[in-house]
């Protein structure tokens, strides 16, 4: 049975040492919170979702955002022809199919590439960057399209680099969970593949269906079991990545431990494509917990709370006291327990699913923020007051465990006034608290140029030395990550 | 009760998928492979460890190995003053005060700087590198001097830069667990500070009494908890550096998540003091846990398993689970289990003492590899026939679950030809498996000419290119790491 109460405070931020020391324990518990029930955007309201076609046509980037192109080349008929020798059948001109490619899943931005290119091994990324290297053509690599800023769809006429054809599980070893693939495999799929072998992916997204492991790493995707399993910077071994020039660097171990010299592979993971373009992945799985548990809890905020563990008695009388004691004290009213397959992923779709509600409230202005967690909820309440009714929701929902705030606003319509009274605001007031204007979902084109709000200048410049130092030509995913410079 | 066994095969290895399945449950564990009990050198034979002092004089660094001194400055009487200005009372140029610092704890390289600088802020220490890059002086970047491999000592003369007065915690979250603080805290110290606040440590190793914040960070220590916690790249969640130039690059974030630009602290974990020099981490600590098993067990090696989790009676219930299992199968012999604080400690100090155990059996050599986990110990084997009775002993322990072998070839002294027996012949044999020629103890001096067996050539020179960037004129722990450019 599901309740659902209207109260709204920030008290279970309060609460919140009494829930780390339960999440943390045996049976590791996922908090999921969910935003506050009152407030108008429910999710519950949006139990069908169909795809945004017929949507009216998004605008081209470049007449939204003040960005000029730079002088990189314009694809010629002698480049296609050069494509077509490396990867026959694999180049995509037909304006239908670039279309996909050229706008982003939030339909926010939209670039105007002409070409598509489809290549199946890292011996034909090679051979690519090393033809736009020599004719100064600018490369967008392309996972699955499902990023949040901008950062996977070109800006101008980038050559679009889809990794969508190298999706091959190169091993998996049994003992260790190590799982090497291409960059291209989707993550639901490999999900599938290691669940089959008794082990889970380390990761878990809301686009995991879409998402390409390659593009997870390049964004440093968080996601649902971050809190469990940790970052990518941990679970991810090794890497295979083409660099600018057409150089394959492999760095494609599968070891836990590996100290030998300057961990390259760090570079790659979260730098979107800008330094160099990620064709496989070693990865380590976690083992298939044998127990899950899915709680949903009320008052006065949603608390989505999963446990996995390997002994289903244990868990279960670990949850039903903590249960007990946080009913008992009143931190929480009401809620509702799931152990079966079919009702925990029900009760996760209300979490997964509330971007494509927002999606259907109408524009959405998005943040993503890192913030101390007892300051988690301040802003949605702060912003409230702020912008009125010029503001259709202010919602705010995220990750609790992981002080991170998913913050929406949605209005009717894109409007510069409402963006003026959200930014610099929303930044500003993010790097008050230290926190970080962008927790999980990168820079990409939208947000490079508040990377300041959450880096000192100095670390701006050495950022900007390693591009140059790694893409000297500055042809991988321009426009992305980094600031214009000065 | 304390049984000891005699047999010996890789038994052990064969039966993981089974350790596996345990150790990464509910209750996790931790594995310490011990070694073969019937070979000679017995950590049980040596329950006194007295200082290595009185032992003879450590040979000069270059009169041992083929390096030549580059073309540094030669401190002058006009640095010390320049020193004195910066640091008063905390230049050390007192020949026997140096003596210390010049060494290293396995008394296996020895420097010959004249002058250690004490700091005790990030500003000093960039004062300092200013004025060494100025003047062309190389630095030697030293924490508690425990590395196994001799980055933490001086080659030649370098300028020794020391951690030890930068020794305050500056803050710790005691919802979050995130504790952040100057690179000279000693990591035994942090232990008992987080301890006092229901914290722990993410990781622990042997050297915990001496080990800096800092070196630790540098050398991406691994340790005892990092099957239980990860890495380092995942629980530290920032860093200050300050770069050869004196610049202060300000990463000290205290977030969870951060997606905003590349991930410049990554640059400096591991790096073994090369790239910059670490005065401040913020690092994530785990809650304490409430109930902690440790089983040691043999048949026919000796196996130290750690659970902690939340809940003794659950933990007690899998472990006892578990110990049947294995017992009735006869894949385990005997074994004893504890968990009482005094005995906890007593089996560690089994397993921490192995390194003061060897070095009382004359010169050590000491091998540092990854592996894939069923080749574990065939290197062992294979090294016992190979050397015969040249080697005194051949010992091999470590990390089981992260495929982690120690490996130590003892004799009564340096020997060219033993060591000609074994290299590159060990590291051929990595090398063919995939492994890593350094798993956790880093290159520094002793091993930065094997970079090549677990790098190619393109991430060499790219390693090369970083070390180029943050520090063109090379004064930052020269001769280490990375291998002489030709």
């Amino acid at each position: 049975m599901l309740h659902l109460v209207s109260r709204c405070s920030a008290r279970l931020f309060w609460a919140s040492p009494r829930w780390r020391r339960t999440y943390t324990q045996g049976a590791s518990l996922r908090l999921k919170w969910l935003g506050c029930p009152h407030h108008r955007c429910s999710p519950l309201a949006c139990r069908e979702y169909s795809s945004a076609s017929g949507s009216p046509e998004v605008m081209l980037t470049p007449e939204r955002y003040p960005v000029q192109r730079l002088p990189f080349s314009t694809v010629s008929e002698e480049d296609v022809a050069a494509f077509e020798c490396i990867i026959p059948g694999r180049v995509v001109t037909d304006p239908e199919q670039l279309e996909a490619c050229n706008v982003d899943w939030l339909r926010s931005v939209r670039g105007s590439s002409k070409v598509l290119l489809r290549p199946q091994t890292s011996e034909e990324v090679s051979q690519i960057l090393r033809h736009c290297c020599k004719r100064n053509l600018a490369v967008n690599p392309q996972g699955g399209n499902t990023g949040m800023v901008g950062g996977s769809v070109p800006v101008f006429d980038e050559v679009i680099l889809s990794t969508a054809l190298m999706n091959k599980v190169i091993s998996f070893h049994d003992v260790s969970g190590i799982l090497v693939c291409q960059a291209g495999c989707v993550l639901e799929e490999l999900s599938r593949y290691v669940q089959e072998r008794d082990f889970i992916m380390p990761l878990d997204l809301g686009a995991k269906g879409s998402c390409h492991m390659g593009g997870n790493v390049a964004t440093n995707a968080g996601g649902l079991r971050f809190l469990r399993y940790g970052s990518l910077r941990g679970t991810v071994l090794g890497l295979e990545v083409v660099l600018a020039d057409g150089t394959i660097l492999n760095c494609l171990t599968s070891l836990r431990k590996d100290n030998t010299g300057y961990d390259l592979k760090q570079l790659f993971i979260g730098s979107e494509g800008t330094l160099g373009v990620i064709t496989a992945v070693s990865i380590l799985c976690p083992p298939r917990p044998k127990a899950v548990n899915v709680a949903f809890l009320e008052s006065p905020f949603y608390v989505l709370v999963e446990t996995s563990g390997s002994s289903a008695g244990h868990d279960a009388e670990k949850l039903t006291s903590v249960l007990e004691q946080v009913l008992n004290s009143g931190l929480v009213s009401d809620g509702t327990m799931a152990t079966d397959q079919k009702k925990v992923q029900m009760l996760w779709a209300l979490r997964e699913r509330i971007t494509e509600a927002l999606s259907r409230d109408g524009y959405v202005f998005k943040y993503d923020i890192s913030l101390p967690v007892e300051r988690l909820y301040d802003l949605v309440v702060d912003l409230r007051t702020r912008l009125g009714p010029r503001a259709k929701h202010v919602v705010g929902y995220g990750h609790l465990g992981d002080g991170n705030l998913h913050l929406n606003v949605t209005a009717e319509a894109f409007s510069q006034e409402l963006l003026g009274a959200l930014e610099p605001y929303v930044y500003a007031w993010t790097a008050e608290q230290r926190g970080s204007v962008s927790a999980e979902h990168g820079l990409g084109f939208k947000k490079k140029n508040v990377l300041h709000y959450s880096k000192p200048p100095e670390a701006v410049r050495l950022m900007q030395q390693l591009k140059g130092l790694l893409d000297p030509k500055g042809i991988l995913n321009p426009y992305k990550t980094l600031p214009v410079q000065a």
